[in-house]
Protein backbone atom coordinates (compact mmCIF):
# COMPACT_ATOMS: atom_id res chain seq x y z
CA UNK A 1 0.00 0.00 0.00
CA UNK A 2 1.79 3.68 -1.17
CA UNK A 3 0.87 6.91 0.31
CA UNK A 4 1.34 9.45 -2.40
CA UNK A 5 1.85 13.23 -1.95
CA UNK A 6 1.62 15.29 -5.24
CA UNK A 7 2.86 18.64 -3.69
CA UNK A 8 0.90 21.83 -4.11
CA UNK A 9 3.24 23.76 -5.89
CA UNK A 10 3.85 20.35 -8.32
CA UNK A 11 -0.49 20.84 -9.45
CA UNK A 12 -1.14 24.45 -9.56
CA UNK A 13 0.55 27.41 -10.46
CA UNK A 14 2.14 29.14 -7.06
CA UNK A 15 2.25 32.98 -8.63
CA UNK A 16 -1.64 32.61 -10.03
CA UNK A 17 -4.28 32.52 -7.41
CA UNK A 18 -6.33 28.91 -7.61
CA UNK A 19 -4.56 27.91 -10.87
CA UNK A 20 -4.47 24.44 -11.61
CA UNK A 21 -1.18 23.41 -13.29
CA UNK A 22 -3.55 21.22 -15.84
CA UNK A 23 -0.60 19.74 -17.70
CA UNK A 24 1.06 18.67 -15.39
CA UNK A 25 -2.23 17.00 -13.04
CA UNK A 26 -3.36 15.21 -16.32
CA UNK A 27 0.64 13.79 -16.70
CA UNK A 28 0.15 12.69 -13.35
CA UNK A 29 -2.95 11.42 -13.45
CA UNK A 30 -2.41 9.00 -16.12
CA UNK A 31 0.65 7.71 -14.17
CA UNK A 32 -1.97 6.69 -11.57
CA UNK A 33 -4.41 5.58 -14.21
CA UNK A 34 -1.91 2.80 -15.19
CA UNK A 35 -1.52 1.56 -10.99
CA UNK A 36 -3.54 -0.89 -9.84
CA UNK A 37 -2.67 -1.15 -6.01
CA UNK A 38 -3.67 -0.13 -3.14
CA UNK A 39 -3.47 4.12 -2.97
CA UNK A 40 -4.16 6.96 -0.56
CA UNK A 41 -3.17 10.42 -2.71
CA UNK A 42 -2.89 13.26 -0.44
CA UNK A 43 -2.58 16.54 -2.19
CA UNK A 44 -0.58 20.29 -1.16
CA UNK A 45 -2.73 23.44 -1.04
CA UNK A 46 -0.71 25.45 -3.51
CA UNK A 47 -2.55 28.85 -5.04
CA UNK A 48 -5.47 27.56 -3.51
CA UNK A 49 -4.91 26.89 -0.23
CA UNK A 50 -2.00 29.26 0.71
CA UNK A 51 -3.78 32.76 -0.05
CA UNK A 52 -6.81 31.98 1.33
CA UNK A 53 -4.93 30.80 5.09
CA UNK A 54 -2.41 34.24 4.54
CA UNK A 55 -6.26 36.34 3.82
CA UNK A 56 -7.38 35.25 7.37
CA UNK A 57 -4.13 35.04 8.88
CA UNK A 58 -4.27 30.82 9.70
CA UNK A 59 -1.25 28.81 9.76
CA UNK A 60 -0.22 25.43 11.50
CA UNK A 61 0.11 27.59 14.78
CA UNK A 62 -1.68 30.57 14.51
CA UNK A 63 -5.36 29.63 14.87
CA UNK A 64 -8.62 31.36 14.00
CA UNK A 65 -11.77 31.23 15.48
CA UNK A 66 -13.49 32.87 12.46
CA UNK A 67 -16.30 30.72 10.71
CA UNK A 68 -15.89 32.29 7.99
CA UNK A 69 -12.26 31.78 8.08
CA UNK A 70 -12.67 28.36 8.36
CA UNK A 71 -15.15 28.12 5.64
CA UNK A 72 -13.42 30.19 3.05
CA UNK A 73 -9.96 27.93 3.31
CA UNK A 74 -11.37 24.68 3.37
CA UNK A 75 -13.54 25.54 0.64
CA UNK A 76 -10.42 26.93 -1.46
CA UNK A 77 -9.14 23.31 -0.48
CA UNK A 78 -12.62 21.51 -1.68
CA UNK A 79 -12.05 23.31 -5.24
CA UNK A 80 -8.68 22.10 -5.53
CA UNK A 81 -9.76 18.70 -4.30
CA UNK A 82 -12.45 18.47 -6.86
CA UNK A 83 -10.19 19.23 -9.91
CA UNK A 84 -7.47 16.53 -8.69
CA UNK A 85 -10.39 13.85 -8.30
CA UNK A 86 -11.87 14.43 -11.53
CA UNK A 87 -8.90 14.36 -13.31
CA UNK A 88 -7.72 10.94 -11.66
CA UNK A 89 -11.77 9.84 -12.18
CA UNK A 90 -10.80 10.46 -15.87
CA UNK A 91 -8.07 8.07 -15.89
CA UNK A 92 -10.36 5.83 -14.00
CA UNK A 93 -8.68 5.56 -10.80
CA UNK A 94 -11.36 5.11 -8.14
CA UNK A 95 -11.28 8.18 -6.62
CA UNK A 96 -13.05 9.39 -3.71
CA UNK A 97 -13.05 12.83 -1.85
CA UNK A 98 -12.13 12.56 2.03
CA UNK A 99 -11.85 16.17 3.61
CA UNK A 100 -9.57 16.78 7.23
CA UNK A 101 -11.72 19.15 8.41
CA UNK A 102 -14.29 16.40 8.80
CA UNK A 103 -11.92 14.10 9.84
CA UNK A 104 -9.23 14.95 12.14
CA UNK A 105 -8.54 17.38 14.68
CA UNK A 106 -5.63 18.58 17.23
CA UNK A 107 -5.17 18.61 20.72
CA UNK A 108 -4.34 21.47 22.71
CA UNK A 109 -0.46 20.46 22.16
CA UNK A 110 -1.25 20.69 18.70
CA UNK A 111 -0.89 16.89 17.96
CA UNK A 112 -2.91 15.37 14.88
CA UNK A 113 -5.28 12.88 15.94
CA UNK A 114 -6.82 11.53 12.30
CA UNK A 115 -8.80 8.33 12.91
CA UNK A 116 -8.13 6.32 9.62
CA UNK A 117 -10.26 3.44 10.36
CA UNK A 118 -12.48 4.91 7.48
CA UNK A 119 -9.98 5.16 5.18
CA UNK A 120 -8.48 1.67 5.74
CA UNK A 121 -12.36 0.41 5.16
CA UNK A 122 -11.98 2.73 2.02
CA UNK A 123 -9.03 0.88 0.60
CA UNK A 124 -10.51 -2.36 1.71
CA UNK A 125 -13.74 -1.43 -0.84
CA UNK A 126 -11.14 -0.81 -3.76
CA UNK A 127 -11.47 3.02 -4.04
CA UNK A 128 -8.59 5.58 -3.79
CA UNK A 129 -8.88 8.18 -1.21
CA UNK A 130 -7.63 11.91 -1.85
CA UNK A 131 -7.39 13.24 0.63
CA UNK A 132 -5.60 17.30 1.30
CA UNK A 133 -3.89 20.22 3.08
CA UNK A 134 -6.43 21.64 5.30
CA UNK A 135 -7.91 23.67 8.29
CA UNK A 136 -8.80 21.12 11.10
CA UNK A 137 -9.80 21.78 14.64
CA UNK A 138 -7.39 22.73 17.09
CA UNK A 139 -8.84 23.09 20.89
CA UNK A 140 -8.24 26.12 22.94
CA UNK A 141 -6.77 27.56 19.32
CA UNK A 142 -10.08 27.69 17.22
CA UNK A 143 -8.70 26.12 13.75
CA UNK A 144 -5.18 25.75 12.13
CA UNK A 145 -3.66 24.65 8.97
CA UNK A 146 -2.67 21.37 8.62
CA UNK A 147 -0.51 20.39 5.71
CA UNK A 148 -0.03 17.90 3.28
CA UNK A 149 2.80 16.39 4.49
CA UNK A 150 1.95 15.90 8.02
CA UNK A 151 -1.12 14.25 7.08
CA UNK A 152 1.29 11.48 5.00
CA UNK A 153 3.24 11.45 8.14
CA UNK A 154 -0.09 10.30 9.96
CA UNK A 155 -1.82 7.95 7.41
CA UNK A 156 1.65 6.10 6.50
CA UNK A 157 1.83 5.38 10.38
CA UNK A 158 -1.78 4.36 11.01
CA UNK A 159 -2.75 2.11 8.02
CA UNK A 160 0.99 0.91 7.85
CA UNK A 161 2.15 1.65 4.38
CA UNK A 162 4.57 -0.28 2.50
CA UNK A 163 6.10 2.74 0.23
CA UNK A 164 5.86 6.66 0.88
CA UNK A 165 6.15 8.82 -2.05
CA UNK A 166 6.41 12.98 -1.74
CA UNK A 167 6.16 14.17 -5.58
CA UNK A 168 7.53 17.55 -5.75
CA UNK A 169 8.93 20.21 -8.02
CA UNK A 170 12.56 19.33 -7.50
CA UNK A 171 13.90 15.62 -8.24
CA UNK A 172 14.92 14.49 -4.79
CA UNK A 173 16.92 16.17 -1.80
CA UNK A 174 19.62 18.11 -3.49
CA UNK A 175 22.80 18.60 -1.69
CA UNK A 176 25.06 21.79 -1.69
CA UNK A 177 26.07 21.32 -4.85
CA UNK A 178 22.48 21.06 -6.31
CA UNK A 179 22.93 17.35 -7.12
CA UNK A 180 20.31 14.59 -5.47
CA UNK A 181 21.17 12.86 -2.60
CA UNK A 182 20.05 9.33 -3.80
CA UNK A 183 19.87 8.18 0.17
CA UNK A 184 19.47 9.64 3.12
CA UNK A 185 19.50 6.84 6.00
CA UNK A 186 20.24 9.42 9.27
CA UNK A 187 19.47 13.22 9.59
CA UNK A 188 23.34 13.70 10.54
CA UNK A 189 24.13 12.66 6.70
CA UNK A 190 22.31 16.22 5.40
CA UNK A 191 22.29 18.36 8.27
CA UNK A 192 25.19 20.17 7.01
CA UNK A 193 23.44 21.31 3.94
CA UNK A 194 19.36 21.36 4.51
CA UNK A 195 20.58 23.03 8.23
CA UNK A 196 18.95 22.30 11.72
CA UNK A 197 15.06 22.75 11.30
CA UNK A 198 12.54 23.14 13.62
CA UNK A 199 10.78 20.01 13.82
CA UNK A 200 7.39 22.34 14.05
CA UNK A 201 7.98 23.50 10.49
CA UNK A 202 6.77 21.07 8.54
CA UNK A 203 4.66 23.18 6.00
CA UNK A 204 7.47 24.40 4.15
CA UNK A 205 11.11 23.24 4.51
CA UNK A 206 13.02 19.83 2.65
CA UNK A 207 14.67 19.80 6.42
CA UNK A 208 11.73 18.84 7.78
CA UNK A 209 10.35 16.79 5.35
CA UNK A 210 13.25 14.97 5.55
CA UNK A 211 13.12 14.40 9.46
CA UNK A 212 9.56 13.54 9.32
CA UNK A 213 10.08 10.69 6.69
CA UNK A 214 12.95 9.38 8.79
CA UNK A 215 11.07 8.58 11.76
CA UNK A 216 8.04 6.58 9.34
CA UNK A 217 8.77 2.30 8.92
CA UNK A 218 8.32 2.69 5.73
CA UNK A 219 10.37 3.77 2.82
CA UNK A 220 10.35 7.31 1.57
CA UNK A 221 11.15 8.12 -1.63
CA UNK A 222 11.04 12.14 -2.98
CA UNK A 223 11.26 12.36 -6.44
CA UNK A 224 10.24 14.84 -9.56
CA UNK A 225 6.68 14.50 -11.60
CA UNK A 226 8.41 12.42 -14.44
CA UNK A 227 9.70 9.96 -12.17
CA UNK A 228 5.67 9.03 -11.09
CA UNK A 229 5.33 6.25 -13.25
CA UNK A 230 8.65 4.91 -12.58
CA UNK A 231 8.10 5.04 -8.27
CA UNK A 232 4.58 3.48 -8.73
CA UNK A 233 6.30 0.44 -10.89
CA UNK A 234 8.90 -0.05 -7.84
CA UNK A 235 11.70 2.11 -8.52
CA UNK A 236 13.05 4.09 -6.14
CA UNK A 237 13.33 7.51 -8.24
CA UNK A 238 15.04 11.04 -6.58
CA UNK A 239 15.81 10.34 -3.11
CA UNK A 240 15.24 7.30 -0.76
CA UNK A 241 14.61 8.26 2.87
CA UNK A 242 14.97 5.60 5.47
CA UNK B 1 -25.79 20.92 23.85
CA UNK B 2 -28.77 20.26 21.32
CA UNK B 3 -28.35 18.17 18.40
CA UNK B 4 -31.03 19.15 15.45
CA UNK B 5 -32.21 17.76 12.85
CA UNK B 6 -33.70 19.27 9.59
CA UNK B 7 -35.36 17.26 7.62
CA UNK B 8 -34.60 17.00 3.96
CA UNK B 9 -38.47 17.22 2.99
CA UNK B 10 -37.87 20.50 5.37
CA UNK B 11 -35.86 22.43 3.38
CA UNK B 12 -35.84 20.79 0.15
CA UNK B 13 -38.82 21.10 -2.36
CA UNK B 14 -39.22 17.00 -2.74
CA UNK B 15 -40.83 16.98 -6.04
CA UNK B 16 -38.10 19.29 -7.86
CA UNK B 17 -34.59 17.60 -8.35
CA UNK B 18 -31.96 20.33 -6.42
CA UNK B 19 -34.18 22.48 -5.10
CA UNK B 20 -33.94 24.38 -1.69
CA UNK B 21 -36.69 25.67 -0.03
CA UNK B 22 -35.48 29.27 0.24
CA UNK B 23 -38.05 30.28 2.35
CA UNK B 24 -38.28 27.33 4.13
CA UNK B 25 -34.76 27.56 4.95
CA UNK B 26 -34.37 31.58 5.55
CA UNK B 27 -36.68 30.94 8.27
CA UNK B 28 -35.13 27.94 10.06
CA UNK B 29 -31.82 30.00 9.68
CA UNK B 30 -33.00 33.20 11.41
CA UNK B 31 -34.44 31.32 14.55
CA UNK B 32 -31.18 29.82 14.76
CA UNK B 33 -29.28 33.08 14.38
CA UNK B 34 -30.86 33.76 17.33
CA UNK B 35 -29.61 30.79 19.48
CA UNK B 36 -26.22 30.44 21.25
CA UNK B 37 -25.53 27.51 23.04
CA UNK B 38 -23.71 24.46 22.04
CA UNK B 39 -25.63 23.19 18.60
CA UNK B 40 -24.89 20.43 16.21
CA UNK B 41 -27.08 20.54 12.99
CA UNK B 42 -27.83 17.28 11.03
CA UNK B 43 -30.15 17.77 7.58
CA UNK B 44 -31.63 15.09 4.99
CA UNK B 45 -31.09 14.47 1.41
CA UNK B 46 -34.54 15.44 -0.10
CA UNK B 47 -34.29 16.43 -3.62
CA UNK B 48 -30.56 16.49 -3.11
CA UNK B 49 -29.55 12.92 -2.12
CA UNK B 50 -32.50 10.77 -2.81
CA UNK B 51 -32.76 11.09 -6.93
CA UNK B 52 -28.82 11.10 -6.88
CA UNK B 53 -28.72 7.96 -5.02
CA UNK B 54 -31.53 6.04 -6.98
CA UNK B 55 -29.79 7.01 -10.02
CA UNK B 56 -26.99 4.71 -8.43
CA UNK B 57 -28.71 2.15 -6.46
CA UNK B 58 -27.66 2.87 -3.54
CA UNK B 59 -29.65 2.82 -0.20
CA UNK B 60 -28.85 2.02 3.41
CA UNK B 61 -28.57 -1.62 3.09
CA UNK B 62 -27.35 -1.91 -1.13
CA UNK B 63 -24.21 -0.72 -1.26
CA UNK B 64 -22.08 0.28 -4.66
CA UNK B 65 -18.63 -0.40 -5.31
CA UNK B 66 -18.85 2.43 -8.02
CA UNK B 67 -16.70 5.55 -7.12
CA UNK B 68 -18.54 7.81 -9.56
CA UNK B 69 -21.93 6.42 -7.67
CA UNK B 70 -20.04 7.39 -4.49
CA UNK B 71 -18.88 11.27 -6.09
CA UNK B 72 -22.24 11.90 -7.67
CA UNK B 73 -24.19 11.24 -4.49
CA UNK B 74 -21.70 12.87 -2.03
CA UNK B 75 -21.33 15.90 -4.66
CA UNK B 76 -25.25 16.21 -4.68
CA UNK B 77 -25.23 16.18 -0.55
CA UNK B 78 -22.44 18.82 -0.44
CA UNK B 79 -24.40 21.17 -2.51
CA UNK B 80 -27.16 21.16 -0.30
CA UNK B 81 -25.03 21.26 2.44
CA UNK B 82 -23.19 24.33 0.79
CA UNK B 83 -26.75 25.70 1.11
CA UNK B 84 -27.45 24.99 4.72
CA UNK B 85 -24.06 26.26 5.65
CA UNK B 86 -24.63 29.72 3.99
CA UNK B 87 -28.14 30.21 4.88
CA UNK B 88 -26.55 29.63 8.59
CA UNK B 89 -24.01 31.19 8.25
CA UNK B 90 -25.86 34.69 6.45
CA UNK B 91 -27.92 35.02 10.62
CA UNK B 92 -24.81 34.89 11.98
CA UNK B 93 -24.65 31.11 12.90
CA UNK B 94 -20.29 30.07 12.97
CA UNK B 95 -21.63 26.93 10.73
CA UNK B 96 -18.91 24.56 9.45
CA UNK B 97 -19.27 21.81 7.25
CA UNK B 98 -18.49 18.30 8.32
CA UNK B 99 -19.53 15.47 5.62
CA UNK B 100 -19.61 12.49 7.01
CA UNK B 101 -18.58 10.73 3.82
CA UNK B 102 -14.73 12.01 5.29
CA UNK B 103 -15.50 11.14 8.45
CA UNK B 104 -17.84 8.11 9.36
CA UNK B 105 -17.69 4.15 7.98
CA UNK B 106 -19.94 0.77 8.59
CA UNK B 107 -18.72 -2.07 9.69
CA UNK B 108 -19.72 -5.77 7.96
CA UNK B 109 -22.70 -5.96 9.77
CA UNK B 110 -23.74 -2.45 9.02
CA UNK B 111 -22.74 -0.62 11.96
CA UNK B 112 -21.91 3.08 11.70
CA UNK B 113 -18.98 3.92 13.43
CA UNK B 114 -18.85 7.88 13.63
CA UNK B 115 -15.44 8.80 15.24
CA UNK B 116 -17.36 12.30 17.30
CA UNK B 117 -13.91 13.50 19.00
CA UNK B 118 -13.49 15.97 16.08
CA UNK B 119 -17.17 17.60 16.82
CA UNK B 120 -16.94 17.77 20.16
CA UNK B 121 -13.52 20.13 19.75
CA UNK B 122 -15.42 21.86 17.34
CA UNK B 123 -17.95 23.12 19.84
CA UNK B 124 -15.70 23.85 22.40
CA UNK B 125 -14.33 26.39 19.67
CA UNK B 126 -17.07 27.72 19.53
CA UNK B 127 -18.13 25.94 16.12
CA UNK B 128 -21.44 24.51 14.80
CA UNK B 129 -20.81 21.88 13.07
CA UNK B 130 -23.56 20.86 10.26
CA UNK B 131 -23.69 17.43 9.11
CA UNK B 132 -25.93 15.62 6.53
CA UNK B 133 -27.44 12.63 5.03
CA UNK B 134 -24.48 10.94 2.75
CA UNK B 135 -23.25 7.93 1.56
CA UNK B 136 -20.22 6.21 3.54
CA UNK B 137 -17.70 3.10 3.02
CA UNK B 138 -19.45 0.16 4.21
CA UNK B 139 -16.61 -2.84 4.05
CA UNK B 140 -18.11 -5.58 2.07
CA UNK B 141 -21.07 -3.69 0.29
CA UNK B 142 -18.98 -0.37 -1.29
CA UNK B 143 -20.60 2.15 0.13
CA UNK B 144 -24.30 2.58 1.59
CA UNK B 145 -26.59 5.70 2.32
CA UNK B 146 -26.22 7.06 6.00
CA UNK B 147 -29.20 9.01 7.03
CA UNK B 148 -29.80 12.39 8.77
CA UNK B 149 -31.97 10.08 11.33
CA UNK B 150 -29.02 7.50 11.88
CA UNK B 151 -26.48 10.46 12.68
CA UNK B 152 -28.70 12.14 15.06
CA UNK B 153 -28.41 9.42 17.01
CA UNK B 154 -25.32 8.67 16.93
CA UNK B 155 -24.03 12.40 17.71
CA UNK B 156 -26.61 12.05 20.16
CA UNK B 157 -25.32 9.35 22.01
CA UNK B 158 -21.58 10.31 21.45
CA UNK B 159 -21.48 13.51 22.63
CA UNK B 160 -24.34 13.09 25.32
CA UNK B 161 -26.57 15.93 24.11
CA UNK B 162 -28.59 17.18 26.39
CA UNK B 163 -31.49 17.50 24.01
CA UNK B 164 -32.57 16.18 20.41
CA UNK B 165 -34.93 17.69 17.87
CA UNK B 166 -36.28 16.74 15.18
CA UNK B 167 -37.78 19.63 12.85
CA UNK B 168 -40.31 17.71 10.36
CA UNK B 169 -42.93 18.62 8.04
CA UNK B 170 -45.30 17.55 10.25
CA UNK B 171 -46.03 19.35 13.53
CA UNK B 172 -45.02 15.82 14.96
CA UNK B 173 -46.14 12.10 15.66
CA UNK B 174 -49.36 11.87 14.50
CA UNK B 175 -52.19 9.40 16.24
CA UNK B 176 -54.80 7.83 13.64
CA UNK B 177 -57.01 10.84 14.21
CA UNK B 178 -54.15 13.09 13.04
CA UNK B 179 -53.74 14.76 15.87
CA UNK B 180 -50.66 15.31 17.70
CA UNK B 181 -49.43 12.97 20.31
CA UNK B 182 -47.79 14.89 23.41
CA UNK B 183 -45.64 12.53 24.60
CA UNK B 184 -44.55 8.84 24.23
CA UNK B 185 -42.82 7.06 26.60
CA UNK B 186 -42.63 3.54 25.09
CA UNK B 187 -43.34 2.12 21.72
CA UNK B 188 -46.26 -0.10 22.75
CA UNK B 189 -47.88 3.04 23.17
CA UNK B 190 -48.12 4.57 19.43
CA UNK B 191 -47.43 0.31 18.00
CA UNK B 192 -51.32 0.54 17.38
CA UNK B 193 -51.08 2.98 14.75
CA UNK B 194 -47.21 2.94 13.90
CA UNK B 195 -47.58 -0.31 13.75
CA UNK B 196 -44.31 -2.79 14.25
CA UNK B 197 -41.72 -1.39 12.11
CA UNK B 198 -38.26 -3.10 11.51
CA UNK B 199 -35.79 -1.26 13.25
CA UNK B 200 -33.47 -1.32 10.54
CA UNK B 201 -35.84 1.42 8.54
CA UNK B 202 -34.56 4.24 9.68
CA UNK B 203 -34.23 6.27 6.24
CA UNK B 204 -38.08 6.51 6.31
CA UNK B 205 -41.07 5.88 8.47
CA UNK B 206 -42.34 7.82 11.60
CA UNK B 207 -42.36 4.10 13.46
CA UNK B 208 -38.15 3.91 13.02
CA UNK B 209 -37.62 7.33 14.09
CA UNK B 210 -39.64 6.84 17.18
CA UNK B 211 -37.88 3.52 18.65
CA UNK B 212 -34.03 5.22 18.05
CA UNK B 213 -35.48 7.96 19.66
CA UNK B 214 -36.63 6.28 22.62
CA UNK B 215 -33.29 4.26 23.05
CA UNK B 216 -31.67 7.72 23.21
CA UNK B 217 -30.62 8.67 26.72
CA UNK B 218 -32.02 12.74 26.17
CA UNK B 219 -35.07 13.70 25.68
CA UNK B 220 -36.25 14.58 21.45
CA UNK B 221 -38.83 16.08 19.98
CA UNK B 222 -40.53 15.99 16.76
CA UNK B 223 -41.87 19.26 15.68
CA UNK B 224 -42.91 21.49 12.82
CA UNK B 225 -40.72 24.20 10.77
CA UNK B 226 -43.04 27.06 12.89
CA UNK B 227 -42.09 25.72 16.17
CA UNK B 228 -38.13 25.66 15.84
CA UNK B 229 -37.91 29.03 17.44
CA UNK B 230 -40.10 27.76 20.80
CA UNK B 231 -37.84 24.29 21.16
CA UNK B 232 -34.68 26.45 21.16
CA UNK B 233 -36.05 28.46 23.81
CA UNK B 234 -36.56 25.44 26.09
CA UNK B 235 -40.11 24.59 25.20
CA UNK B 236 -41.43 20.80 24.53
CA UNK B 237 -43.36 21.39 21.08
CA UNK B 238 -44.77 18.89 19.00
CA UNK B 239 -44.21 15.13 20.70
CA UNK B 240 -41.66 14.45 23.10
CA UNK B 241 -40.12 11.00 22.85
CA UNK B 242 -38.79 9.57 26.28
Amino acid sequence: MIVLKLGGSVITDKDSDETVDEERLAALAGALGGYDGELVVVHGGGSFGHPAAAAHGVSRTDGTRSAEGVREVHAAMKRLNDRVVSALAGEGVPAVPVHPFSLAHRSREGELSLPVEGVEASLGEGFVPVLHGDVVVHRDEGATVVSGDELVVSLAEGLGADRVGLCSTVPGVLDDGGEVVPRIGGYDEVAGYLGESESTDVTGGMAAKVRALLDLEAPASVFGPEALEGFLAGEEPGTRIG
